[in-house]
Order: structure tokens, then sequence, then C-alpha cells
């Protein structure tokens, strides 16, 4: 007879709705297996090849032998054995930061990590320390942010975006420091996605990224930037990230992935952490942040997946350690995608009361707003009758709210398939409202 | 200017005498090239060629086609995608399980981890809530679970080992456990290697693993069994593991890993959590350990590499599911080496008053124990001056201990370098002691 356990005695966070609401998230989708997804923010995948992962692989081995001189028991060792514990290849993204985005990134400030989901867990571990310390969230915010904050017992306070389209409202931060300060708490950092947030798709011009700088200069809150989406914008013209902007003044943690712009399956993200530490490790006595990150992550993963490292690198090298040229046929097949899906959102609900969406110029997400509760129930009839998935909003408001708003997924569908998903919504919203 | 961040203002565990020692640690091999190092627990690498790496991912495809039916698009999708976030390859893994170790393991229980270390993270936040309670921890203690531990806040206690090539002590456990009840503690669980333990080399006889299982189930705590080393003893005879001993009968979680079976630099590992959990999410109103372990795992990593998941389940296949077998060549390399360590130590001390070690019947450490403070700096002065690297056991004690004790690591060394690493510590050993 096995033993049973009862979840109130294990972690709070496993009792957390949250939890709960996304793994129903992930399960609705392979429930429903014929509709429509606008679920998922998945890279579109017709992009990948398996026969590419060993050439990107091939392609990184030769670079250690030919361009680094290493031998053949160091490449081995290099690729097999437990290695450096902020990774291998951080002198390789360091130069494509440099060529995509103008960020000057010394390679010992950077940490490879699974994922920028363990680089957050890292941030957010190494900055809050204790009870009174309180992280701050783009309210809405991706549910990864929330979710680790909580398997940490960490308190998340929600900064509201300024309007459907505005991004985060630089006064609102700095509003939220004062009354939490006031209120004898510690704010230490404010989580924030400029470019086409999840789940918002909003993003932040750029005198409001120079105003947030300064906010964050003034009230010492750092800002922890991630960045997955951003070379997706609808035109190829990109605004400067907050890490470019504040350049080496360390108001910026930054948090890269190449899920989206390499593939997910990987596994790959960093963060660059290039803010002194006092009594840090260092032989001056201060250190890097990147190595206060470093130690915690020997406590979390050990190390990121050289494998995955090594193909990361070879599609860097393959394209010449500039990664936004090579995804601007992705960044052209996600911008015809929000194009087509705003437009049927138009044909399809600009003479409809009630009914109005956001309009993101780029990423993979858009937000509409209806005149009812579009909660996990009103999802599951959906994808019933109607044959086509969204996600609930109201999972991404630490503070409550969105409980009229669905977000929609463009990333994963072909043009046809977002017309076709847009009418089955249609009828979906129609049957919802009042008799007319 | 830079903002400078203060040690004493980020998370505890960064001032944790514990992370420096390995941080320390893990540099200081690369501070002397020259030595000879019995410090990592390394698998020794001879064994690895990268060309192996495309062979088995293209097994693992053909796998998923021919085995699996799987069109072409899903095999791209699931290496190349987002996947479950449980894993890929839990059902190869069973099924190397059931022929390795006996072990009936349903697929459904299994969570693959990135490592053993991310399992063992997870296994500690589900089962530890409050600040009552407690995890056991055997000691010696491996540091990877009581940095863990201290990245959660949690509370650690420490029981004892039964002699120097006993293991842990059921006794002892006991005991604990009845101590920590006494003073109003919550003891959750604790942590085991029953076989060739990392730091003491240590292992359990079969009737102290059925002991130990009857104090599990008396007392409620759960056992968390780490297996890494199990393949590795000096004959090819296997002593049960406590998993299959317990059966279904859930005392026990189990940590695998594939780091020293197949290699580190894949980052594989994975937890059997097959307790069920009421209150949890399945349709019976139970679900298992395991599904609330994913829950955790989408706030740490998301998935586990699906590249390296595909390696290894190529590596997997290719060894007709049966792991043990495929080591045999290893098994037999760290015997020779844990027999030369040995009778080489038999060589340098058996006439040296104050001077003993254990006789560990495999795994990769043994314990040298001496008449002097074997602490960081004597292993700084001897690395110096002698050239042979060696680990302080002060850092594997969490309630101190082990200060004149020293790990030595056979795993990544050939005879002849442990033979000359041993000579080595001889003679820096003769320099510490009086004059006789």
């Amino acid at each position: 007879m096995s033993r049973v356990l009862h979840l109130a005695d294990l972690h709070g966070s496993l009792s957390d709705p949250l939890l709960d609401a996304m793994t129903f998230l992930n399960e609705v989708t392979g429930r429903y297996p014929e509709a429509v997804s606008f679920a998922p923010g998945r890279p579109y995948e017709e992009f990948f090849d398996p026969a590419d992962i060993a050439k990107h692989l091939e392609t990184y081995l030769r670079h250690l032998r030919e361009e680094r001189g290493l031998t053949d028991a160091r490449v081995r060792q290099e690729v097999f054995q437990y290695g450096r514990t902020k990774g291998l290849i951080a002198p390789l993204i360091a130069r494509a930061l440099a060529a995509d985005e103008g960020i000057d990134a010394d390679p010992e400030a950077l940490v490879v990590t699974v994922g920028a989901q363990e680089g957050m867990l890292l941030v957010l571990r190494a900055l809050c320390a204790g009870p009174d310390d309180v992280l701050l969230v783009s309210a809405p915010c991706y549910v990864g942010v929330t979710g680790a904050a909580r398997l940490l017992d960490l308190t998340v306070h929600p900064v509201p975006e300024a309007g459907p389209d505005g991004g985060l409202d630089p006064e609102a931060l700095a509003a939220a420091v004062r009354d939490l300060r006031a209120a004898g708490k510690r704010p230490r950092a404010c989580y924030v996605v400029p470019d086409f947030a999840n789940p918002s798709g909003a993003s932040m011009a750029e005198p409001a990224r120079r105003r947030l700088l300064e906010v964050a200069e003034e009230s010492g809150v750092l800002l922890i930037e991630d960045n997955p989406y951003g070379f997706f914008g609808r035109t190829a013209a990109a605004r400067p990230t907050l890490k470019a902007l504040d350049g080496d003044r360390g108001n910026v943690v930054y948090l890269g992935s190449f899920a989206k712009t390499c593939f997910p399956g990987a596994r790959v993200g960093y963060v660059i952490a290039d803010q002194r530490v006092a009594g840090g490790a260092g032989a001056d006595g201060t250190g890097l942040l990147a190595d206060e990150l470093a130690k915690l992550k020997s406590m979390t993963t050990v190390n990121t997946s050289a494998l995955s490292q090594a193909v990361i690198g070879g599609m860097l090298l393959a394209g010449g350690l500039r990664l936004r040229d090579a995804n601007e046929p992705a960044r052209r097949f996600y911008a015809r995608n929000m194009d087509t899906l705003l437009a049927e959102l138009e044909t399809a609900f600009r003479d409809v009361p009630g009914v109005s969406w956001n309009h993101p110029d780029g990423g993979f997400f858009a937000v509409v707003t209806v005149p009812f509760r579009a909660d996990a129930q009103a999802l599951d009839g959906c994808a019933r009758k109607h044959g086509v998935l969204w996600t609930p909003m109201d999972g991404f408001h630490p503070g409550g709210g969105g409980e009229h708003q669905l977000r929609l997924s463009c990333s994963y569908l072909t043009p046809q398939q977002i017309a076709e998903g847009v009418r089955r919504l249609a009828a979906f919203v129609a049957e919802q409202l009042p008799e007319g």
C-alpha cells in the first residue's frame, strides 16, 4: 500500500491557483488537438530541420579546434565533461550581442542558463534576501516570473502598464517604490519586457525607456529586462534595449533567450549581470553579480547542457555571430502573422460593441477585451464547441485584473489558420453577447 | 559609474562559507594545472568520443520514426520545440531501470531533470513548506544537497554515518527523528547515498537498508535516495537499491543521474516520485508527487534540454536499454583505480601513526584521516609545494566535523597518476607530522 502525501503538507506554491492554471493551460492544447490554438507562445517550427543539429555541432567543434586551438582531448572535455558554471559560449554570445543589440558585454559578466527561466530564478534568489524584500513586476506579467517568485516565497508587487500598447509605466514604478518604502518594504528589482511583452504584446517607446532608467537610477531599484521577442518587430527597425541605453551604469540585469531566435528544445538562455558586488569573490574585494549568480547555479543545475551550448554556439557561428540577420525570415513570418491577426480582428469585431483589442507592433501576442468573463471555464466551452483555443488573461495579473481579456498568440500558426481561428472566435464571442 | 551592490544585501546563501568553499575548490584545480588532482568527482573521459553524439542522436530519431511511428513533423517537434515538463525519455529510462536495478517505475512517476541537482532542488522544495520543516542528511553529505537547502532557506539536520565504511546509520536516523519531533520540528525527508557515497565512499549493507526502510515507514520520513555511483562496485555484484527493496510502498524518492553512466555534459538526470498526493491534480482527486515536481520544474527550467534527452535516449537504445552492461568497461576501470588507490595508501601510510583511511568497495571516493587540520589552507600549501590536490572534508559536514580528513577521488586519473599522487601526498603528510 503506497504512502499518501497531502497537498496541504507540501510547499505552498503547489496549492497556488496560478500553478494549477498553468497546468490546465499546458494540457488544454493536448485535449483539443483539432482546435486552432492561439494558446502556446511557441515559435513556428517549419524553420527547423533535425539534420542541422549535427552540422551546428560540427561547426562548434571545428571552432574549438581551429579558432581556439584546442587539442582533441580538450575538445572532448568541453562537450562531455562538467564545465565552468558560467558556461562555455559566453564569448560567442557577447559578440552576437554587440552586433545585434549594440550591447557591450564582458563575457565574464555573462552566465549561460537553462533558458531564461533559470536566469530569472537565479536573479530573484540573489536579489531577494528577506521577508521585507519585494519584487516589482509589470502587470500583466509573464507567469514564469511570478511562479519563480512563488517558489522562493517572495513578495510580488504589480506595476501597471500604460494602456493597451504602452508597456510598463515609469511613473507607476516610481510611485510603487515610494509607497513600498513608506510601508517599510525594500523594493529590490522590477521585471519588465520592453519589447512585445508576454502577455500584452505592448512595447515601451524610447522616451519611456529613458525615463524608466532614470527612475531605476534614482530609486536604486534594479531593472530585470527580459528580451525574448526583440528581433520580431513588424518592421526591421528595432528600439534600443534598456541594457544598451544604460551602458555600464549597472541599472539593468538582462535576460536573454535562444528559445525563439534559435529553438526552445536547446534550453539555452543567459543573464548579463555586470553589477559589482562589494564583499564579493574578486581579488579586489569586489566581484560581479554574475559570479554570485554562478554560485547559485551550482545549486540549481550545476551547468547548462554542454551539448546544447555547442549546438547554439554552432548556430551563432553559422550566422557570422549576428543572430538578427539570421532571424530575418522568421521576423517576416511573424510580422505577416501579426498583420493577418490584426486585420482579421478588425473584420470580425469592428462592429461588435464591447470588444476591443490592442495593436502590437511585433512579437507573438495580442490581447482582446470582451464584455464577459474570459476564464478557464469559458475557454473550455469555446474549445469544445467552437474549436479554438486562447489564454485567459487573469492568470497574468498577480494583483487581480484581466478577467475580461484573452491573449491570442499568432506565432505557431499559418495565416490561413489565423483567419479560420478568428472566425471561430467571433462565433464564440457572438454566442456570449446578450441578444442585440 | 557602475552601481555597486553589497553582498550583505543579497541572499544569505551567497555569504555562506559553504558556497565560497565550493568556489575555491572549483578553482583550485585550474590554478594548479600540473598537480595530480584527487579533487574533482569527474568521470574518466577517455571513454568519450565526440563523433558518437551525432550517432546517438540519429539512433533516437530513428526510434521515434520507426518504433514510435512519429511523422517527420512530430520528430521535428520533439527535438526542437518545448515539450512535456516531465520529459521525453521517461519510458526508455523506466525500461533501463527495470533491467539494471529491478526497479519497476511507471514512466508517469518519472521527471527528467537537468542533472540530479535539479531533481534534488525540486524534491526539497516540494517537501519542505514551512519554518518547522527539517531536511535530514547523512553526514558527511554531498554539498549539492546542503547547498540546495541553503538556497531555499531550509533547516538541515545531520545524521551520522555508522563508522568509516558503514554508510548512514538507521538507528541514528530514528533517534534524530524522535529528537526533532520532541523539539516541535517536522522532519520531512532524509537524503542518503546508499552506494559509494560522496564524499565518504561508504556503502550501506543490505540489512541496514532494510532497517532504514522500516524506520522510514514507521516515522513517516521519506528517504531521498541518490544513486550516481551504483554501477561502479569493485565487483560486478550489486546491492539492491532502497527503491527496489521498497517496491511500491512509497517510502523512497529516487534520484538518478546519467552524469557518470553516460556523460556529465548532457546534464540529464531524473526523479522517481510515485507517492500519491491527496488533493493533487489527478482525475481521482489524487496525483503523483512527480506531477507536483513537474509543476515546480516549470518554474526552474521549464524543460530539460530535448537535445540532451535525445542523445541520452540514443545511448540507452544503443545499449539495448541496459545501461549497467554498457558500463562494465567503466566499472572495471574505476575498480582498478580504487584497488590501486587503496594499495598505494597501504604502502605509503601503513607505518605512519595517526593516519588511517577507509576501504570503499567501489565508487569514486575514499577518505583519509590525518593528525593535523586538513583545511583549504593546508590544501593550498600542499598543491603549491607538493603538486597534489584533494578535497578538505570539513565542508561536507553541515554540523561540523571532518577537520582532520581529506577526500581522495580516483575517478579521473590513471593508475600511474594515482601512484604518483599518493607518493606526493605522503611527502606532504610527512612534512605536517611532528618530528618522530
